[in-house]
């Protein structure tokens, strides 16, 4: 913003500007308009983590909240730096035999390609964090990290060359807009081979009895849920790559109605299932339709959005029973259930109800059995990668905190801190006395919570 | 998100973009900025949603907290296919005598303005939600979604048609930019009838005496209240319905001026009053300088807009008082007072400020006229039609929870759950022993509180 | 959003609207689109005080976070009315001698400038509501607000004449592309000075030692950090001021990655430094890493982003440490720190890595020079100006709550109310009796904290 721009810019809406050296043509306008739409995107795409954090936080404990916290913090950020060095030439460097992307690390020879490559950035991030959600409460810091460097660094940006970059999937015609499987299912099937690995928290099991686990801050979930919805417009409507008026009022409208659809069918399902609305569940299924529209977005009718969404968020709410029943995978935020099962129908639901192409409009079952293929393909190769690099890992140390941490909390146990400090405004009204620190005088604080648990670290 | 798509994005920034089947043109491209700009504003306001949910939820108590948030969900998703179904088509629809749209429904015949309709759909959600703030922790879920269906359906897109369709009122030269009237009025106007069938919250007059009923989080409310600000910015910035830099800027900046003036004078007039600086007040004088502007943005100069949202400040403080005291309408979070009296304000202050046409710039009184005429005639639509359905309603159930229901709250009452469970980490370290359950892992909890209710659903 | 306008818009997607008089040219498109991108900043750049606000109110105490919210509303109100009124015409009307503005007050002859302008208001609001954060918990608000006058009306501006207008520093190739020391570094020094007349709060230093004061929700305040994070990238990217294809995704890329270099210096210098991350440093760490980025954003290649946000978040580590355990500064949210500190080594980084002019890249030290001087007159200028105010002030009055407010908490001291009203959840399922109220129905609540307090005001 300096000072020379900044007189040009004063008047440049009376007159023309002349800061750039070049007058705009018609061609540089379009590429200039196209750009500021998927920045736009990115940058909605960046605020779910804001989402994330608070769904995960919400639908969590409050002596494991700041544990979260950091773990959403420093996905964004390794993730973003990952991307940089490794991911985006595995996913859109010149291809390998369709399998992988082979150059512009760094972006060396791809400078050009920043806008794109940012946009892309932020999506791996999404893809990592996925995974937070699910290992939450029990799962190592350090551990998690690791996890999310493999997934970023190659696990995902392989699925992503596959799919959308100059590979094998796509030659085939796999069609994911904007990444129900992806980003979505990529990322929930590493969140099953963590939990699997992981086990379940203490307590959510016992005796043959499950038991729940309630979030400690619903308003601060749905929160999350709004905002994760709210960018997840950018997450869909970037993903048209192009200012395109035909396309991009279209993407926002199913987007729209999908969501709705979910939120809708969660509500009255669990009415009819349970007799009452359930909250969690109805949040869960606005982001069930969400994820069921990602795929299908760009390529399917209003209506049928509203059904992909509605179907979605029955799903949801069996996906849950089935997972947290049957199958005994304990997801403290039902991530899985979200990204996972309805990032499979999401992107079957393609091939079901796209205008063109889909069996419901008469264009036979290619396409089904090509989305079928896509993930089945996903599901064997990032099954595959986590397991084996998890089965290595717990040969050599553990990937939960101990018993007592877990018990104490993560946030006593790996942060030294806490989440919450309402007890002078609740409790009582005298001052509450500042307590002693050794750390920094911004944030350490050992309260009588944290001083009477035992914390192996300390 | 397809690779072909993805190759020629990944280079567009330096090469031309050769996506399109034809290349753009001055005409192509101006209509695909118009679109970008107003998909922003559809997409702010949006965001709203998150900031009605907010400030409803962190302006009542804690133990009807999740009952708000379903409103919140339940009244967006609902209000988005109503509006694709029906809403649109009454609104923008070919006219019916300048009284009602007649053609549109799901869009037909009307695909090409699916953009238009994305950003309306947004506006829809918004005046129903309005209602869901003011019938808060009394009314049943169920009869509330029935009327956010008669305001959705019916009464609002009525309105809409008379003011921004063919209607009579726009012949007239009604002028309301975003909706004063259209959107928060009537919202208003909704709320007021609703609450006149519903009665007081219990407690609320007792004995002749005036209670107050401290909302339970004002910090989410104000967050609330900065993100309804933020979302503002698109539901009057996107009604340009172009990227007009000649207006865009104008109405940003009217809007922001106004909503400064609302929370200052209701700062210094509370200051003045009470003799402290009251924090909902003034949270909701921000609102109120908002909904005064939201007729004028285009219209009127800053200092003008300066001037209005000073005024509607004023009035806001006022208004509350008048309603809560005088008139005994019980609105918890004081939404009829923000929405419908500043509505009002708002729609008048264009015949006072408007730079043409005002009374103040010396075109004398015509257009006030219109101004309350129109005021005149919604207000009288839509307490006729609201009331006559509640009448009707009211012969044949309750618009409210049972006694006990309120009393334990509607989260436990209509969901089984309670919004908080913040005890493990501020009244004990022990470990919170995971209460047994009956319905999902994921969500139902039966605390303490909720069991010992008398919930008669259960 | 009249009828007119309506039918145009509905088919505009279809057919080339007519709703200007003149058809668009490649010119005015060029105008409009660059308007498009820097009303989107702005927007963005506004919601930055939700981040404020949520930080703030997060950091500190319960018993002050209505007033922390008070603060940061009408910090953002009083800056944008009066930067219309005098700010932007003291930093962007014609100059005097390169040292201020001389016309342009309430805009008038820049009315075409008015997109800029409030552009430019959102940034004025930011650098005042800096101070806020600093001063949190003992400050009266009355004095508060008069220091925020004398930052928005005379401080802030006048830097940024010289950096941004028409001013000495600008002629001398001073380069702050968003801010660095323009907005961050003026805003940290006013906060200084302010702690400095202030003193620390009650308790912090007590006996030789320095005690913790934690803050009360730490998800919000995390919220609040990825809410800045979000608005940031409007802060530097609509400060290219133009949708320039060429260096927005630039601007864009580099503030994503030193801000996550700074999240992860933060993260991993406290677990070396302390043995466990650090929660708020590691938040903070994200805050310092967005000041570093702002003088460079547009100027530094990605990998020197990601130095310098790395550098950043150590810096932040040990300048918490000096402010608070060396210098004695008692700053609640570690302002001071985020935005001064980091504030001069982003505004030196430009000095070292611009890639045309840094001394890293074989062009010597005059730049940094140059950005070294300017930093140093920015320091003179703006303690010279508030010291002598807050002298003078100090003589008359106290800057400070009595001590029983300050212990009761400023909420109820300053506002006769409290920002929680938990108990009924938490403590007891017994319907909580509406406290007796004297005010309005809507927001005054003397609840049992309240009315035991000792409390001047009342």
């Amino acid at each position: 913003m300096k000072k020379k721009v900044f007189s040009l810019l004063a008047g440049s809406f009376v007159i023309a500007s002349t800061a750039s050296a070049a007058p705009p043509t018609v061609e540089t306008l379009s590429i200039s308009l196209d750009m500021v739409w998927i920045m736009v995107g990115a940058l909605l795409v960046f605020f779910m983590h804001a989402g994330f954090a608070m769904v995960e936080s919400g639908f969590t404990r409050s002596k494991n909240t700041l544990n979260i916290l950091m773990k959403n913090f420093l996905t964004v950020s390794i993730a973003s730096i990952l991307y940089l060095a490794v991911g985006y030439a595995i996913m859109f460097g010149g291809t390998f035999q369709g399998l992988i992307g082979t150059n512009g690390f760094f972006l060396q020879g791809h400078e050009g390609e920043i806008g794109f490559f940012v946009f892309q950035a932020m999506f791996a991030a999404t893809c990592a964090t996925i995974i937070s959600g699910a290992v939450a409460e029990r799962m190592k810091l350090s551990q998690y990290l690791l996890l999310t460097i493999l997934m970023v660094a190659l696990v995902y940006p392989v699925v992503g060359h596959w799919v959308w970059g100059d590979g094998w999937l796509a030659s085939l015609g796999f069609t994911d807009f904007a990444g129900s499987t992806v980003v979505h299912l990529t990322g929930a099937l590493g969140a099953i081979v963590a939990v699997k690995f992981l086990g379940a928290r203490i307590g959510k099991y016992s005796k043959g009895k499950v038991n729940a686990i309630p979030g400690h801050n619903i308003p601060l979930g749905a929160l999350g849920v709004f905002i994760l919805w709210f960018g997840w417009f950018g997450f869909n409507g970037g993903s048209t790559l192009a200012a395109d008026p035909s396309l991009i009022p279209h993407v926002i409208t199913t987007t729209l109605l999908s969501a709705s659809g979910g939120v809708i069918a969660s509500a009255f399902y669990t009415q009819i299932k349970y007799k009452r609305i359930d909250a969690s569940l109805t949040l869960n299924g606005a982001l069930a339709g969400l994820v069921g529209i990602t795929a299908g977005t760009g390529d399917v009718s209003p209506i049928g959005a509203i059904i992909i969404g509605l179907i979605a968020g029955i799903i949801l709410v069996e996906g849950v029973q089935l997972l947290d029943k049957v199958l005994k995978l304990d997801d403290p935020v039902g991530a899985i259930a979200v990204h996972g099962i309805c990032g499979v129908w999401g992107t079957l639901a393609v091939g079901l109800f796209a205008t063109s192409g889909g069996l419901f409009y008469g264009d036979g079952i290619s396409l089904l059995g090509v989305q079928a293929l896509g993930i089945l393909a996903v599901i064997v190769w990032t099954i595959s990668v986590v397991t084996v690099y998890l089965f290595v890992v717990t040969r050599v140390t553990s990937l939960r905190v101990s018993k007592e941490e877990e018990i104490s909390g993560l946030d006593f146990a790996e942060h030294g801190s806490s989440a919450y400090e309402l007890k002078e405004s609740l409790l009582s009204d005298q001052q509450s006395e500042p307590s002693s620190e050794f750390g920094t005088g911004l944030v350490h604080r050992l309260n009588s919570i944290g001083t009477k648990a035992k914390a192996s670290e300390f």
